[in-house]
């Protein structure tokens, strides 16, 4: 058993006005500091797999078909065994 | 300047409507190898701060004050120079 830690990112030509939004509201808090924000998906996938090339083959052809969007979006795959 | 990764993920005992439909639409494309589906949420801060400390205790207070609910949710925060 695998735990694949995926993040989908929109692709840096994307506006991403949910980042936008948050960032305002980070400035209207006092956070000075921070200058901008970028807002993506975080996701955590049980894999059953007997290797851990197997278990990254899957998850790479789940976020091609359907957690990710090839037009808009670029996603990280990390396969770890599920400890 | 400093680029701060958080991951927002709820927490174990809080149910996961999105992540158990989105298993389910996997499950239906075929990918039976995967068990489990959580899915949270992927921030990308630009910090301006002295040192990485600075920028981490930024980061952590805007987590604390806006980016996490910390009743359901549990976040990671990994600070690194902006390259």
């Amino acid at each position: 058993m695998y735990t694949a830690f995926i993040t989908v990112t929109l692709r840096p030509a994307i506006l991403d006005p949910q980042g936008k939004a948050t960032h305002h509201a980070l400035q209207n808090l006092g956070f000075e500091k921070i200058n901008s924000v970028r807002i993506g998906k975080y996701m955590e996938l049980q894999v059953s797999a007997d290797t851990k090339e197997d278990a990254e083959v899957a998850v790479r052809s789940a976020c091609d078909k359907l957690l990710a969007n090839p037009v808009m979006e670029d996603y990280t795959v990390r396969v770890e065994p599920a400890g």
